[in-house]
């Protein structure tokens, strides 16, 4: 039975921070709690969007390929998907989008929006997979690939997570983006001009999961890095 | 079948703080995800214990009684025992204990402990009831009973968070205690000389459930509190 409520996260955003990025979690483990969600690769290979159970790669030449059962991960999100209509929204910005959605539904539990329809200007980012020893996430940052369409047609699949849960997830919206074509999307740095249906499902539960087979996860002093600092430098 | 490797949290450390203070999970469902946990009552009625299944609350006079399946609670922890044996203790103090217990497992994932054995010294807490409209936190804490014994043996039921669930939880340690004449306990503001053994049981999963039935929870604005300077004074 499909669990509807329950929002799976697998890893937390803080570990990304110092790179601790090994692949924790299989595609196909991953897929067991969801058949909708966003991701990120072994040493952030890429930015990753599951849609109806097809998980989708946009990596760092920008190019969206569909990866395999045993593709690894060591942050991500999924859920059953069953999202109920909510709103039509024509040609608002992200700031007002974000602000009307927090209006229409709670900002103290976890939720999921999808809107399909058209943007005027969507730029997103995916990251070029390092090696072990990982770089950290300030540093990946600064290689990240930057892509921008306009008139962009596709799904915006965002999770808002309640602020007392920053670090753990990204606190507030993340949105992840593929264009109906497939030749366009990744982690959404901004957008603008969103116009299509809006649909929502709420959460009631956080099924957060935490890689304990992983020695370089579980020895980790993080008492030193100022994660929340870095987090915000990196994912906004 | 019970998962071990399950801590379950009913609502959050952070709703406490302005006095969200409905009980919105009763007794027999908080039972349903374990048979050990730790909880406070409605309007912050006491300190509960839940050892082997059965569930205490320390009460304002200090005062320990069995509570019914009908309880309700704004904030707990269960999860189904099974802890192994780690060490034993002799005439630890509280910080020392600590560190011990840190440098034999990883501050990176949640994890309980029990100790049974023999205090020199134990200061425990517990708040009396408020009414609706629920005072805060802050205003609470000024109200609370301290109850003090020398030479005390019973159960050290400890919770473990990683800073990064600050706020979520208790970040770091979260100390409950029951005498086994069961006429002594309560939320652990310090305690002293611990000898006796110690048992752990690390999980890899939070089950984080939030209250989304309970409107005033909902539709709280919590942009102006500060939630964790606020926890951090009440909760030490």
């Amino acid at each position: 039975m499909s669990k509807t409520n329950i929002l799976y996260q697998h890893g937390t955003l803080a570990l990304l921070v110092p790179g601790l990025l090994d692949g924790t979690i299989t595609m196909k483990e991953l897929l067991e709690h969801g058949d909708t969600g966003i991701g990120t690769g072994e040493g952030l290979d890429g930015e990753l969007i599951i849609l109806d159970g097809t998980p989708y790669q946009v990596d760092s030449t920008g190019k969206v390929n569909i990866v395999s059962d045993d593709f690894t991960l060591p942050f991500a999100n999924s859920h059953f998907g069953n999202y109920q209509q909510l709103t039509e929204v024509k040609d608002l910005s992200q700031s007002d989008l974000n602000k009307k959605l927090l209006t229409m539904t709670s900002s103290n539990t976890f939720f999921s929006t999808q809107i399909h329809g058209t943007f005027t200007n969507i730029k997103t980012r995916a990251v070029k997979k390092s090696q072990k020893p990982y770089a950290t996430l300030s540093k990946t940052a600064e290689d990240q690939s930057v892509f921008q369409r306009d008139s962009i047609t596709g799904t915006l699949l965002s999770y808002y997570s309640p602020m007392i849960f920053d670090g753990a997830g990204v606190g507030g919206f993340h949105h992840h983006f593929l264009s109906d074509d497939h030749t366009f999307g990744g982690h959404v740095l901004s957008f603008d001009g969103a116009t299509g249906d809006v649909k929502l499902q709420q959460f009631d539960t956080l099924e957060q999961h935490l890689p304990t087979q992983n020695t370089d996860y579980m020895k980790f002093d993080f008492s030193d890095w100022d994660i929340l600092g870095d987090i915000h430098k990196a994912e906004s």
